[in-house]
């Protein structure tokens, strides 16, 4: 049986890791597709889909556990976002999301959707972790060790901060 | 002479119907455009295009008056959005809209706009409806029976209590 | 029971008409898409989606069969496109297309499909009505009067011609 | 040396301007890129490129320091559009901006990136000249007199004030 | 009186050059716009807007003939494109175009459109100029010189030799 | 290090699988691009990305290399196409494509570009592999033997020969 989970993974969190590793209980194969996969460089989703990628595949790369990574683009057309992903992955027999949306879109279309648990939820949170990498307060307890390395290597906490100066346009 | 209204009719209401009513009075034929037609599954517009189309033709279809119904998407390029609007639909001499951006376009291209009078703007709206649709208010008794039908069928109620649930990614 | 038949009538003529006579037998109502609605001023794609509404719908108006005219814009996204369709209409229980990619993605997804038939196809041929307005031979018997009429108001048949002059870039 | 400087110029007032005037002292030639080309008339973006691009040519016409203006269309797509921005103009060394994600999305490509000094920031706002317009108070003063000019030839401020009418759909 | 001329400048060569010293005794300023300006890397479109904005400018530097360069990217439905044309650029009063399809187009919005006299056709061609690009013939003198340079720097010919290997794939 | 390799994959067949093999010898992981993603059920075209990406995982799963399949939608922007692959992908040192206009792409961005060798072109050829389905003609000894058998799941032989179909519209 194979699975799909999408998120956004702005960043990929240890929550997030703890949901993959509850599935994959549960399917043989899953996939994780990265939704808003053309935004990047702003507060909400500052890290780009390959950045995000590289994140994922890093933590898991000790697990034993086969999955596929596909970057989602947003279609701005929810009727049709189901078949987008279908065509642009393998195909899945049961959906994972914490996304109402998603969650009703796959419904309509006679998916089997479940909503993962989810520990924590106050800390971990993508919206969590960037207001503290804003703020210039600790954060790096609450991603994978490796995803703390691929942020330093590419300086995502500063690139957060200068997206905060104020503009006068 | 031929008419065109547009409006975004989520749901079509007996306050749109009083507005076609009157036009009809005007115009020989109408063209009913479906705005922001590549739209559905969100608050704001939960239904899709085609059925918004379902909701419209079923109510008018004891009405011996003739129209077209044409879905628009949205282009997000006001300056050339009547161009759009025109490629896509037989030729007319007079716009209606409720909506000062739609005048404003056509009436710059050299239309006759007209804005149409609305009874009962506090509870034909479409907003107030989808809002007692959330709260299991009665919604029933402000759109024409056709379109109660229409919602009934595909579970639009539910469709809407469940986009509002949390999401916590 | 629904209809869906889609073509790009460019123009509309007799041989679709006679389909559609055909297919009003079997449905109770027919969803008539415009196929590739957002081309116009090609040789092979010369009249704007209004313009082929028009045709259609003054040539159908004095038969009393419930029908839509949807336009329909190309997606150049195959594995998408029944979906794009399902979304901009009212549901639909079988597809009628000459076209075997509409066939094929239609069919894959569950449809019923069926293949019109299509009487004295060497005349009743967009193609060759084309051709006989490029290169001034009579055109005028192989579509319904009201099409003869519509293409004279929009004076289409020097468009045409005009479309083939010589170009020096 | 060429530089690369990126406004919306909504409308071109004289902090504009000075920004250019200083500007012309560092470069040889100067890339004025319209941002946000695709947008008009709503309240935070009611002129057109086409406009745009009429006052600022009108305004530097008597200054004698070579120019190109160039209309940039969002893309919505912040990893690609330093790129698009290429494709789209000559080369250039510098790139001067106020707004925090042009500069960080350049700056990562490896350009050198400066922020443009502004003088009388809570008056030579677009912001404040749109409220003004809006409100019928005096916003001549603050933009240049052919500014002025274009403005008053497109009726741009009761553009604005009609934009402002309320919507009942 | 303002004039919009537009070709896709593949490359700018000594015919366009003399099309464009006619049409500055007939207008006060003319628009000159790049077609196709997203295309680029292709043998019949080798290279970007930028190149080809850089290859106008440097020539008619030395004329003291008001003039804009700007940028169209197709859109790929022509019943919107002269709108599109219009929200890019300021007004214009004639429209001068070697293009059938860009001539009828404007025509039909009601547009003044002139067919430029061009000399020496089999030569002055950008077909004909990369043919001998491609095959190593002498090209040079069928370019303005400024031209010739912009190539050289951006290795241009070299550019459209290698997009002619064989592919394997 | 990491490469990148690109292609179309209609369908992935032996030589594709020995170029892999090649490459895994030169780096540490390999980034399989998808081209053409969006595209599916054409005769040049058959596979959709999910279907190909499957082809490609279930060949690989036996092999230890690490390494990841990424969807890649054509933009038909070549000038920006890097940037976009840049954004969806791992960084990567070298790309490896049998594609000119590939290789001149990201030669010009100034990578380290290679040409995989193929043996057996004139059988080991997507082209050839394509017609011999069409044509009733032997090809499961051309492509690894789970691609035969995803190939026989979708029924894609039988896909292509109905798309062959006349077309009478």
């Amino acid at each position: 049986m194979r699975g799909f989970l999408i998120g956004r993974w702005q960043p990929f969190h240890k929550g997030h890791f703890s949901i993959i590793e509850e599935i994959s209980k549960e399917v043989d194969e899953l996939i994780i597709g990265i939704g808003s996969a053309q935004k990047s460089h702003t507060l909400n989703d500052p890290f780009t889909a390959g950045e995000r990628i590289i994140m994922i595949t890093k933590t898991l790369k000790k697990y034993n556990f086969p999955y596929y990574v596909i970057p989602i683009n947003d279609i701005e057309f929810n009727a049709i976002w189901v078949s987008y992903v279908e065509a642009l992955t393998p195909p899945f027999d049961v959906v994972y999301s914490g996304n109402p949306l998603v969650r009703e879109l796959f419904m309509e279309k006679g998916y089997t959707v479940k909503k993962p648990k989810l520990y924590n939820r106050s800390e971990y949170s993508g919206r969590e972790i960037r207001r503290r990498m804003l703020e210039g307060e600790r954060w790096e307890h609450l991603v994978p060790e490796e995803v703390v390395e691929v942020i330093k290597e590419i300086d995502g906490v500063n690139r957060i901060r200068r997206l905060m100066e104020s503009d006068y346009y």
